[in-house]
């Protein structure tokens, strides 16, 4: 990471007057220079050049209180459409936001069965063409194309280094997909999609330092500083489901052993069941299906399902405990569909941990939430970073 | 962590300038600009300034090539003195340096023995009081006194929250000194101090983000994100000696279990050496003893001091890896007594855990190398740190 030169500062204050226009929804000049503490100069020539290009448009003023009404922005809708793409292990969610972001249309495609499975980055390319058409027919309305696949991405080149659910290193799916739709793509990984999301959401809260913590077949962490999305010397940061809470336990499909994933990823909440009660129905259904049993096992008070999931909650007490211990953020989010299912529970059976492995001090200054957000964050997030990514490149040839 | 404001912003600038003409020592303003990516009008504002308060000075410029000679800037050392403070739990180390940061005194007090353990924050507060007037027998020329002590320290009060050596819980040793002193002095712990000293030798490399690892008789970690100390939410990233690689592992003195600083931390070792060998000699020695026998004995290869150090090196190898995984920094330096004796041996252990652990993109993107920068480096942070606040104070007022 550089240091932040001019057009970083530039591309970052671009970044702060974007999302609070859209959490304001509307908002005036003066309330995101009250509440950024970026000056009024900065805001209102960042303001001039997006109402300019037709990102942004002003709102009738209204009158509230005794104060002269002030003038509001909002994001155009009429400027273009953003398409989001949520590639899961075990689904594909697509959908297209107008450019206020507001939700226009909406796939998804279970992809968990024999016959649909993804087996190619082939397969997965026709699947996305397909729901791509069927979010948006008429593809020269949209903008760009921003897509998450889960694993490690070099955003910069667009490329899935590595993605483990399939094995695919080295995949150049921004070019690949870029030349077949004809649209700008942008490429990074879910985690990064719902930081991005969130900092879209509540950039306020973002001010802080910030995790996400994602639960799902894989296990993956984001983190914010000071209200932007830490990539790390290679967009690695937040391999967080990938460190080490068992010096020589359980084998992880990432090569490593005693990884806080192969605890509380869908498949070690599986392996758990497998140990608790060997042979166990929920285990030959698929990791979906095992983790809504469990999830309805937790509400019934099945014995099996309480045992696992205090057992995994174990280790994602200590792997919370180091994140706080390491990075000291203000808040962690927890998403992701084994989140969705089976979070409350799982955060229940962590807590003692984290306050046993936790020092105090961080301990203290660290909220844990899960997310409860309408929608699917990750596509949301990977249509916003396409955003931003499109506005950011004609922004900063603009200030040249 | 707010976010960066205009004055964050000017006072980061005020630090590369600094760093980087101390790093240069002497340097010109066009290579700060081409180094630093500041504008130049930036670059002379701030010479400017600091040329009038003192703190700069012009040095004569010398021809180099065929180019027109450039005025240089360096450190003046008429400016004042600085003193920096390293309290361990083994030693009080207090050096004066001229604002040019160069060492003008240094004396070292040895407190493990029975009579002159530090017991009391009095006792402390006496050393150091003591140790002050042999480096400044004249306390009129010292401009403010930087402090690190081990644990979690509050900067912005000064306060040492935790001191987990004497179980000193919100000792205000800042206002307390300040006092007694009538001098200005300010707080962090010896990682912060580490990392600062860092950022000052070596301002290029820093633009990276980056990590240093002490190893002492406590362990821990500071982070640098784009060329700044990381602070997290409340001053406490980078408490990586507390973060977990065994669940319901060895109790470690946090509270905790199985964090890396009961494996590798100087108790860690001796216990290692009573698993290994019980009953040797050099654990009734005490700590500094028991690892400079370790340090004789991988020298000289003694299989006790091998297998101790293969065994802490395969926990420290996972707690690096973590580090690796969640941080992703360009740089991990190792600083601290037991790397200054044991470092090598250690590193060399560790490194197969942390190929196994770390993932591919994170771990090819790593440097991991020995500080072994003459004098002592968290006395050197400290004074550093005392100069930066005490700059920072004044340019940011002379600049309302």
């Amino acid at each position: 990471m550089a240091p932040r030169t001019a057009a970083d500062i530039r591309r970052s204050n671009l970044f702060q007057v974007l999302r609070r226009v859209f959490a304001g929804a509307p908002t005036s000049r003066q309330e995101i220079v009250a509440q950024s503490g970026l000056s009024m100069a900065t805001v209102a020539s960042i303001a001039a050049e997006l109402l300019d290009a037709g990102v942004l448009l002003e709102v009738a003023p209204t009158t509230r209180g005794k104060g002269r009404p002030l003038t509001r922005l909002a994001l155009d809708p009429e400027y273009g459409s953003f398409v989001g793409v949520d590639v899961a292990e075990t689904y594909l969610h697509v959908t297209r936001y107008d450019a206020a972001l507001t939700e226009v249309a909406s796939v998804r495609r279970e992809v968990d069965g024999e016959d649909d499975r993804v087996r190619s980055p082939e397969d997965l390319e026709r699947h996305l063409t397909e729901l791509l058409a069927e979010v948006a027919p008429d593809r020269s309305t949209v903008r760009a194309v921003g897509i998450s696949v889960p694993g490690l991405v070099d955003d910069e080149t667009g490329v899935s280094v590595y993605a483990p659910s399939w094995d695919w290193r080295g995949l150049p799916l921004r070019s690949t997909l870029s030349e077949r739709w004809s649209l700008p793509v942008h490429l990074d990984n879910p985690l990064k999609a719902l930081m991005v999301s969130e900092l879209w959401h509540d950039p306020g809260a973002a001010e802080a330092n910030w995790a996400v913590v994602n639960l799902g077949t894989g296990v993956g962490a984001a983190i914010a500083v000071a209200g932007e999305l830490y990539r790390g010397a290679s967009n690695s940061a937040g391999e967080w489901g990938h460190t080490t809470v068992a010096v020589e336990g359980r084998q992880c499909r990432c090569g490593g052993t005693g990884c806080v994933e192969a605890y509380v990823g869908a498949p070690g909440l599986v392996a758990f069941i497998d140990q608790v009660a060997p042979g166990h129905p929920w285990t030959s259904l698929g990791e979906t299906a095992a983790v809504q049993g469990l999830s309805e096992g937790v509400a019934s008070g099945d014995e099996v399902a309480e045992q696992v999931v205090a057992a995994a909650g174990a280790y994602l007490g200590a792997g919370l405990a180091n994140l706080v211990n390491t990075v000291n953020p203000a808040r962690i989010v927890f998403a992701g569909w084994v989140s969705d299912l089976l979070g409350d529970a799982l955060l229940a059976a962590a807590r003692p941990g984290v306050e046993h492995q936790a020092l105090a001090r961080p301990l203290q200054s660290v909220t844990m939430t899960r997310l409860t957000r309408p929608g699917n964050a990750v596509a949301f997030g990977a249509a916003t970073f396409a955003l931003e990514a499109s506005l950011s490149q004609a922004h900063t040839e603009g200030s040249r």
